[in-house]
């Protein structure tokens, strides 16, 4: 697949994401976790998890960016970055983010990263094919 | 695909989805969702879409069936049926919906149905692949 | 301040709820809780807590308690109880789920009891002043 | 009761909110809120609501500025500003809302704003009272 997204760009989406992570707000879990947003006019906007003592109130980074980046103006995502500390994996965005994410950008890049600069990249398209959206995806893939 | 879930036991999911529809609490969109557990050990657990005006607070008819059939002590699931008033599409699970089945029943068999009768058929991974699962799951697919 | 619930239907309502909670799904927290509701023709419907390893998934005891009575065809609620296990305290319910309540029943009566039978009583209405209601509560309170 | 906010630090939040309240995102409700925060160390941060298809998804305005705001290192706040667009009323926080602020700020002051400049103060403590707190709030009011 074709990248859009050049080097220099994912690799400091990426380390906006790391940066993030930092102030994740984690007490119940211990699990922190950093997003950055690559806007349509190429700005970062960042995201780190804030956690609640009801668990149901818990805001993942990914959203908290999303959130955010709407806050400031932004509606269209090029890509999203997504930095959790996995020795050996890579961890995805969970549905409620993809969800978010598709909202806006039903095109939107998926970067996975982990803390020692490691990466993958996906597509909110794969991560969430079938979405159920403003425009109410076509389920062509559901019948092959 | 080769299916486990018997012909009449769809039929009997859907019906259950399509009756729990009736009751769905949808002041705000007027968008009626019904749905449906298969349980491992062939029961039904319905349930409907429950609206807040803060939106936020909302539940879908899958994550209601799901918190119902929990609290009734099931914990795995063969199959979820979710039926809606779409005229000529099937509406599938959100992102959220899908990260809830996935907890339980990492290969949930998922039929859309429509009113009509009309259904179509997927699972839980095609729809939320390399989900972010208990396990973790492994993200093999994204570097193919 | 007057009951309109009686000790015997208060009783019944927490062991409910109790029973309830046997079947929280809780592997990240520890924390099982169970609810019950009182609806108005006298029907107990049950509600446990169903955690997600995406937290903010989570659905607490007393909402899937209401989503199911809302299920069941019911609207309107006479008294809610909730059973967690603390030593010397009683737990309320979260802000979110107090919402929920007084979508449905704004004099809702609150049953917060432990595991040895001893309970507190009191209303949605003290938990939730001046709540964000489909009516738009009048705010009279805030400026006395 | 006293007041430790300043009349400017008021005006100033509550202008901030209805900045905010601008780019709020909802195309299901039309219903747009903005939100501020005032900081410990006197910085504010803005909030606006982002709706979601799946409705359950939301943001409200009040989280998002919470959000945000931990993104960016704050942890403890002095007040809560809400601008809605009520000809005659003064929209209060949802319970999720009152939740979040609690879990950071026990005795947040929260003021409720009209596009037209009129507010009323309120405090978290008073609009969630006996809340259920990382600290599990004492019930001593239950029982007066
Ligand atoms: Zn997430
Ligand atoms: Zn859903
Ligand atoms: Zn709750
Ligand atoms: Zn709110």
């Amino acid at each position: 697949m074709e990248t859009r997204t050049k080097d220099k760009e994912v690799e400091d989406l990426l380390l906006c994401a790391q940066e993030a992570r930092v102030r994740a707000y984690t007490p119940y879990s211990k699990f922190r976790v950093g997003a950055a947003l690559l806007t349509e006019d190429g700005s970062l906007v960042p995201g780190c998890n804030v956690e609640n003592i009801s668990f149901g109130l818990t805001i993942c980074a990914e959203r908290n960016a999303i959130a955010r980046a709407v806050g400031e103006g932004h509606r269209t995502f090029k890509a999203i970055g997504v930095v959790a500390d996995m020795k050996d994996k890579f961890v995805t965005p969970c549905g409620a983010c993809r969800q978010v994410i598709v909202e806006f950008s039903v095109d939107c890049e998926v970067y996975l990263g982990r803390p020692d600069g490691a990466y993958v990249k996906t597509t909110i398209d794969k991560l969430l094919p079938d979405a159920f959206t403003p425009h109410v995806a076509n389920l062509e893939s559901l019948t092959k």
